[in-house]
């Protein structure tokens, strides 16, 4: 179970599109960013092919071992849509029409627009509670800790916005960054120090490529501000002393 | 194991900053496209944090489970780069300096630039055969199956392009696309229809916004392009038959 008093959550991303290089995946960079704000952790992501039984697996593991689970794709209306029935069956609970959805879909689509197709959008695992997808019509929906959600980024971030009064988080995590034109090997020694007077930030360090210059963030992640700014100022001081300047991050 | 002839591939990609949303991956998209070329469909990606363990569980997962296991991140100089001796945990051999690794570092850096942080990243794995790397000197490395690559995308591309001729693929994996006006819930009956159709050819419906219009993404994906040309005929009439139009994709 999770660690002591951190709230944590892991993210499934279900497409075989993301797997083949053809999509893109971008929800998780954004709910990563979104879930710091409230305190919650990701500890895993994983992207899994659109096959049943793997879905099951991995959601049961997840809502097992993380505070609150989220997935996105593979409930729209076409074939390869499986993540409501797959849902359904790793709680062992029906596939059901859904009156609340049914109604929603009724309010999106012009009278007599709900063919069998897009029926199959209001079929949602029995207790499930919707999540309004104010783009087009049809909800995901919240079985216990797990959240689903549709793939679709636009419609992701407005599912997401729509159900953060739903998680209790801890402590918002802050993150402060410092960007160096000097290189990793220069000063790791002297970060490593720092990190080790620092046991509760967690220092990252990430060299990049840009206009053909290398840089390094330095990424400083707590829930303590005045220590943050306290590591930030020492921080600073040893890339300058080390002959570095300080870079527009 | 793998599924019967399937040349199969996962891929961890290692780092606290991906989680937490600081940085967009898209080190599994380039590997995704490159695979699929090579005939090596990616089954599975997880997104892991920096920590040692998990590190050496999902590692020793991957490598039984799949015929190509390929990570990204924490091969660098820092504290927080801690890949290699996690690796060499997983293969229960030594992290040993690698004279090879030396000699590359010592061809980057100027004469008495490789201090004791850039020098860890000459220690490598007992036994593993090193993976070049063209722009900052550092190497990446091969154990049995596993292949450790850096996180910087840039160099991540050219690591990865030095080693494709290690990799014994299948038939390569054809991609063929058609993007339409219509909506998903006008056609999912019919082309629900098709692939029953064409069970050899796995078809994914991807539904986008751009510039504030709805439009959708056919995606066909086989080895065998006869059959792909057959099927994007077929696809192309059904959709012009409901209305549709053919976008540019």
């Amino acid at each position: 179970m999770n660690h002591s008093t951190e709230v944590t959550a892991g993210v499934i991303i279900i497409g075989n599109e993301v797997l083949s290089g053809r999509t893109q995946d971008t929800n998780l960079a954004y709910m990563g960013g979104q879930l710091d704000a409230l305190g919650i952790r990701i500890m895993e992501s994983r992207v899994i092919p659109d096959i049943e039984q793997t879905i099951i697996d991995t959601v049961n593991h997840f809502r097992e071992t993380y505070t609150y689970v989220f997935t996105t794709g593979g409930i729209g209306p076409t074939h390869d849509d499986i993540t409501s029935a797959a849902i359904a069956k790793t709680f062992q609970v029906k596939l059901e029409k859904n009156r609340e959805a049914v109604s929603l879909l009724e309010k999106y689509y012009e009278p007599g627009g709900i063919n069998e197709a897009r029926m199959k959008m209001a079929h949602i695992p029995e207790g499930a509670k919707l999540i309004h997808n104010p783009l087009s019509g049809a909800p995901g929906f919240q079985m216990e800790n797990v959240f689903v959600m549709a793939g679709v980024p636009v419609i992701m971030r407005l599912m997401f916005d729509g159900i953060t009064d739903r998680l209790t988080g801890g402590e918002p995590i802050i993150t402060f960054n410092v960007a160096t034109n000097i290189a990793e090997g220069v000063f790791a020694d002297d970060l490593s120090k720092l990190q080790e007077d620092y046991p509760d930030i967690s220092i990252g360090s990430y060299p990049y490529f840009r206009a053909r210059k290398l840089g390094v963030n330095l990424v400083m992640r707590s829930t303590n501000i005045n220590r943050l700014e306290e590591l930030k100022e020492k921080l600073t001081a040893m890339i300058i002393q080390l002959g570095g300047k300080i870079l527009d991050s």
